[in-house]
Parts: C-alpha cells; structure tokens; sequence
C-alpha cells in the first residue's frame, strides 16, 4: 500500500489455480524473494479468493523484461503452466496517477 | 481473467479492511453491480487475503471519472475512509501490453 514516483510500472498478475497446487506455495514464496532483488523492483501486493491477483511495481519496463527473463522464473513460469494454473493473465501497465 | 482491446485502462484499488465490517460486504456488492452498469466498464477482477486487490477495467478515462463522480458510489467512498479501511491505495494505470 506504497505510494511511488511517478510515472512508474505495474504488472497485474489474475490467476485461478488447478487441483495441482503441489510445490505452488514453495515456488510462489521463493519467487516473491527473487523479485524482491531485481534491478527496478519496488514492491509487491497480492491476494487469493476465487482467483489470485498479485501486482508487483517497477521503475522501468526493462525492469520488468529483465524479470521475464530470470532463469529461476522461467522455470517457475514453465510449471505454472503445466500445472498450478487453469488460467492466467498478465497485463503490463504505466500507472499514470496514485 | 478476460483480454479487452488495447489500449485500455485499470484500476487497482488495494485496501486494508479495519476491524468494523459491518455493512462492508453488502456495499462492496452493490457497488460491483453497479459499476457494472457504467459506461465504458469493461470488467471487474477481486482477491482478499490480508490485504484485499479489486481490479476494474475501462475503455477510457472518461468512464473512471464518471464512475468516480457518481453518487452511490461518493457514499460507498465516504463509508469507506470512515469506517471499513484502515488503509487503502487506489492506481490509475493504461494497460500496455497482455
């Protein structure tokens, strides 16, 4: 529930999760770590009801590229789709007023 | 978990519900059966853990301000700083890429 400099970048993570939720939590706890260090990170929200929605911040798009391309996460993207989700979506964002 | 023709515009409104949440559940789901009627509503996603993410999706800026600006919606606002929130953030971002 952070303010930032403006204009900065949100990535709108919505998510419903299979029956396969084995190793989720795990993979869902280290990735949160991961993000934490990347280059123009500068925070994170998420929540879980019916579907999960989970909103991390950055200064930048090369940021947010540079965390697409993480090895550990592509690893942890591979999997969600094999597995842990029935659906997602990802939208990129410039947040223009707070 | 919809995609909606780009460019078109989000707002994450991440709150922290306060001890007093009477009348809150039956607010929030009037107000999403109202926004629903707006114009240039798009679509509405919601999650709560510890913190709560309502997401909704417009075609413009217009739409949000009208939405905004609408009566039962200035008492739901007013309800909630006063009573239901112990904190909240609200972000308007365009939706560049999904």
């Amino acid at each position: 529930m952070n303010d930032y400099p403006l204009p900065y970048y949100a990535v709108i993570f919505t998510s419903k999760l299979s029956a396969q939720t084995e190793g989720y939590e795990e993979m869902a706890q280290k990735m949160i770590e991961l993000v934490k260090k990347q280059d123009g990170f500068l925070g994170i929200e998420a929540a879980r009801s019916s579907i999960g929605i989970t909103v991390s911040y950055w200064k930048s798009l090369d940021g947010i590229q540079a965390w697409r391309e993480n090895f550990e996460h592509q690893k942890a993207i591979k999997w969600g789709k094999k597995k842990w989700y029935d659906a997602y979506t990802i939208r990129i964002c410039k947040v223009i007023r707070q």
